[in-house]
């Protein structure tokens, strides 16, 4: 038995989605039992030039929707990075998972040796899908979720290692 | 094309060392540039309740080198948690490198149908192999080197996200 370019990305999303939406669930419970508007949470940061929880969950929504397009050649829907809110961010991943789930596993066969080239600042950078899978977007998405663990955990919410690892 | 457990497992370990190396490296320069002693940001932590940057390493080196013996059956080396400076926490990586390396691929094989218990303080948690790896290894690994990460960032290190991706 071996694992496909679906099994070890989609399913690990979306099982990251379910943490990450818990955890925000006991951040905005911890806000409201602490008389504390969310929204200093929302904007909370680990350090000034890092991105806020908002940010976070926008960013780990992107990594796994462009994950999925990328390795399937498919088309990923845009979400403008507008949420402020729990609710809205709440709403973010619940669309993202949507789309997680409406990609066809099949869709994903052969991912493993499509090319993929990654543009940002510092350039472009070629992947084969294999490597792009297990060196950015999963590395890349855990970071997301992980960031916006700790910046509630930061904030006094009391999650634990449990919450993230979601048992 | 697909992938065995050792493929989404070890390897992708072992370039997460590297990148941690590099990061850790990063911060003591920084500390040393600043005059900062560097055991500031040793025991640096995201909250008082969590681990500090040597136990954020020292997880994830117990992290990858449980994954490797769980999924073989092999034993693991006991490394205590006595390090206190940058030196001896890439030193500990060092070590957990090395052992990765020498396990056989080959001893991986039917990894993913393997029974793995997990014991915590709430008890025992079965797995079998695959979930193991793909629900608790990966995100845990990434967990520990984000959190390590995130606390040299909050200490003002000047590292980016192309350092945690190691592009």
């Amino acid at each position: 038995m071996s694992f496909s370019i679906y099994d070890i990305t989609i399913p690990v999303f979306r099982r990251g989605f379910t943490v990450l939406s818990a955890v925000l669930d006991k951040g905005l419970a911890h806000a409201s039992a602490e008389g504390v508007d969310p929204a200093t949470y929302v904007e909370a940061r680990l350090a000034p030039d890092m991105l806020p929880l908002s940010g976070q969950v926008q960013r780990a929504s992107d990594t796994a929707k462009a994950c999925a397009a990328r390795l399937t050649g498919l088309a990923a829907p845009s979400f403008p990075d507008e949420e402020t809110s729990f609710e809205e961010l709440q709403a973010r991943i619940g669309r993202t998972v949507d789309y997680l789930a409406s990609v066809d596993p099949a869709a994903f066969e052969g991912g493993e040796e499509r090319q993929v080239t990654l543009r940002s600042r510092a350039g472009e950078t070629p992947f084969v899908g294999r490597d792009y899978a297990l060196q950015h977007a999963l590395p890349n998405f855990f970071f997301h979720v992980t960031t916006a663990y700790g910046i509630l955990r930061m904030k006094g919410v009391p999650v634990g290692k449990r919450d993230y690892l979601g048992f």
